[in-house]
């Protein structure tokens, strides 16, 4: 999980997002009429606190930071660049890449409704799965808008409350087949023709796709072009998109979509300050793991163990292990101290065991000699020193 | 947060410190006859899930971590060291120091009942206020053992199930006035005789603190024997601790403890693994914060937003715009691209109220002769140089 932290937070550095957090237990209302009507009726974590008031544990953080931009919308200098990182509650089943309980990563840049912050944020996207490991063969970012799918939908003669249902059919669509799918549409009250239109829009989208060409232009100036797909199924389940809407996906492995956003134009406005349009998006410590394992990049982790143990080797001599092992300490080296009356032999099977190179040694002898035996685990050597050459050689190994 | 984050964590990994994490949402009956009984009966948040299971937002960790070591004590090697840094919810009234969400630092050895061990812990928190400012003249940890008292109270002919509610009376005794506490004394049962002793015990505790010599020999080779003083009047209020207690207290301002733990012995065991000794203590972030503010050590924290601004002169420029940001966060510069098409007038301001230092401008000029006008903000001075001088010239700012 630190190495997932750090990843992205470095790729945050360098595109000047600053961290923020909220709280992870809100009012219930937050949600209402913004989330999705999925999260709030089947997946919520809900409690009532000791006023009765009905909380939530946080499914998403954009409620919140759009609540915290209105409130402060008067002192920020627009447009501001936000990234969290902190928990998410979502009742679902289980599996690989989700969990009830998961961390999630959200970028957001508000206050600006310029195709520049749309590419900027695909960008940071794109740089998150590449500092991973991820390449052109490993992972796609599909890119859509929710209003050139409305414009779609206007030529072809939807009516307007027919936007919001043909887009969620259409967010079904990989995942049941042709006839099904085709049902759904027809539920939606579409006609033949329009089903047809649909279907054909999804099967060949290389007409609908030249509307991404401004886009498309700058990804190419970022030099990432390469990773990203106009993808007209690609429709977002959050009820708050307007726009621009997005999603990375595995080309290896996991199904689940590895991250996923989108515009919204009018959240903040919701929360009573004046319009600022946002952009953001989302990712989980989950999905991650399962895409640095299917793509075959998991670190050699370093481990935050220490490098030495300092054996005692009784009660006489404990005040010098003591003393030792504050001297390390104090010489930037992590250091564990032995804390049992064990034999020096039990001493040693516990770094072996817990893979600690290096132990010193302090007995009568080296006491008296005011130096200590070094010994190297891996190496099955040892030396006498004094301490002050140990402390050099630790730090250098 | 991640100033306080970071400091704990580097005193964590230099007494070799393992970091964990469990759930924050656990079964509601973890907690019952672990955790204090005003926690569980005041302090709780409960919800229900959908299978109407008790659930409770861990109100601290250490339950969740004896379970955990109990589960794998066939596989680690003892003695452990583990941290852990989370959220924890106590419905307690939010006040200086004290929210009802928070996050808490916790630290435990399991696995020893050595002395040593007490010891190590002891250090590591007196290295963390240390690290963060602290100063024999700004805090102080007291120490106890609730074992040593219950053999004092033996000693003047209290029964055992008079130990635990004397214990809670004595945990009360600086927030009362004399004759409530003598008053909480007589309904535990005692005698006069009795209630002077303990009082006694309270006022001038110099015999009782020969217990402690042992200890304070090893406080004096870790070299925070200055630090550290015996208290019989703390006695901590977690129900699980068996031996030996501690808190630190501020010496100014905040009167809320910095950070408390103890001894327990009957906990891992409590979860169907063999008998092991833990010893642990724990800080929150919100009384660490204030403790630094109190002190005055607030550091001069180094800002995470990025140092330059690329500018955007038009839409003709914008691609040579987004290449020049590819290309100093290419070189590990942290840095913005300005995103709306506004005049460089309004860009320069945002910048200036972001106290972003440097503005890279590339105007047609600019453009034409393949440089760029490298603004720095504070000195109101600019120059025009070719990208890579500036590349060099940020950086080394």
């Amino acid at each position: 999980m630190n190495y997932l932290i750090d990843t992205v937070k470095s790729v945050a550095a360098l595109y000047g997002f600053e961290q923020y957090d909220g709280p992870v237990v809100e009012p219930l209302e937050l949600y209402v009429g913004k989330t999705s009507k999925e999260i709030l009726e089947e997946q919520a974590f809900t409690l009532k606190d000791r006023n009765d008031q009905a909380l939530m544990l946080r499914p998403e953080i954009t409620p919140s930071l759009a609540r915290m931009v209105a409130a402060k919308a008067q002192e920020l200098t627009f447009p501001i660049r936000y990234f969290n990182y902190g928990l998410r509650y979502r009742y679902e089943a289980p599996q690989k890449g989700r969990n009830r309980e998961f961390y999630q990563y959200d970028f957001d840049i508000i206050g600006s409704d310029s195709l520049l912050a749309d590419i900027e944020l695909l960008s940071v996207a794109v740089e998150i799965l590449k500092e991973l490991g991820g390449t052109q063969d490993t992972f796609v970012v599909y890119i859509n808008s929710r209003s050139e799918m409305n414009a779609f939908f206007a030529s072809i003669g939807l009516r307007e409350d027919q936007y919001r249902p043909v887009l969620q059919a259409i967010d079904k669509r990989d995942k049941v087949d042709d006839e099904v799918f085709i049902n759904l549409l027809v539920k939606c009250g579409l006609t033949t023709d329009q089903t047809r239109e649909i279907t054909q829009l999804l099967a060949e989208p290389d007409d609908y796709k030249k509307n991404f060409e401004p886009i498309m232009q700058l990804a190419q100036a970022y030099g990432i072009q390469d990773y990203i797909q106009v993808n007209p199924m690609i429709t977002r389940g959050l009820d708050y998109y307007t726009g621009f809407v997005f999603e990375a996906k595995s080309k290896i492995g996991l199904t689940r979509s590895l991250l996923g956003g989108g515009r919204y134009d009018n959240l903040v406005a919701s929360f009573g300050a004046r319009p600022l349009s946002g952009v953001g998006f989302a990712t989980s410590d989950t999905v991650l793991e399962e895409f640095v394992k299917d793509i075959n990049k998991v670190p050699d982790l370093q481990t935050t163990q220490a490098p030495v143990l300092v054996t005692v080797f009784d009660q006489s001599l404990q005040k010098l292990s003591i003393e030792t092992a504050a001297l390390l300490r104090r010489a930037g080296i992590k250091t564990e101290l032995y804390m049992n009356m064990d034999t020096l032999q039990k001493q040693l099977k516990y770094a072996d065991k817990k893979n600690i190179p290096w132990v010193l040694i302090i007995g009568p002898e080296e006491a008296k000699n005011q130096n200590v035996v070094l010994k190297n685990m891996p190496a099955s050597s040892q030396q006498i020193c004094i301490l002050e050459d140990a402390v050099g050689i630790i730090k250098n190994s």
